[in-house]
């Protein structure tokens, strides 16, 4: 499958789950996965998704502005996302960059080893 | 070495460098590298300093706002950087995100295997 077609049915897959079901994220990260949200380093899936469900909004929206993907060897793939991320009651979208280095599981799928995201602020 | 404080070095470094000399970026890419900037996908050392020479404009000065990084595996590196690009004789300066995905090389040094480059239009 072409790596690109992948990159953006993950993101797709990614951000409609934290939009529906954060804590449904989980079993994209696998114990040594590595999260920094806004500079915050968090390890393992259980702490991750500890930290997305934790996030002080209920209800919010991305939308996917970019998706770029390269592979990053040993079967690997990096995906560079930029977007805006709409929350309930705020007026304005918050601008964001995040990125994915996706490792191959045995099963033949996918699992995010690195995970970087910022804010863009204004 | 704290793997942070490699990150911010490698940072410093490639943006003064690019500022200051952009031809003088070939020796961190190798062959196998890849740069996708603004969804153009580039591959080797000498095609993607072909094309950071080649960029629109001549004077320019990087400023960096956060600069994250994690292990990757296989002693690699993942930097993600946030910041501006002020261009010579235009008023306003152009927020970007840019990732690296730093390797080892035999020498003890790093080289840049992925990069990618995007502008965050406001």
């Amino acid at each position: 499958m072409d790596p690109d077609t992948v990159a953006k049915a993950f993101v797709e897959h990614y951000y409609r789950t934290f939009d529906a079901n954060r804590a449904g994220l989980a079993n994209l990260y696998q114990e040594g996965s590595m999260l920094t949200f806004e500079g915050q380093k968090i390890q393992g899936s259980q702490n991750i998704v500890a930290k997305l469900t934790s996030l002080p909004f209920q209800q919010c929206q991305h939308n996917i502005t970019t998706v770029d993907c390269q592979p990053s060897g040993a079967g690997g793939m990096l995906v560079f996302v930029s977007g805006t991320l709409q929350l309930a009651g705020e007026q304005h979208a918050l601008k964001f960059s995040q990125m994915f280095h996706l490792m191959p599981t045995p099963q033949g799928s996918f699992y995010v080893l690195n995970d970087i995201f910022r804010l863009n602020y204004a």
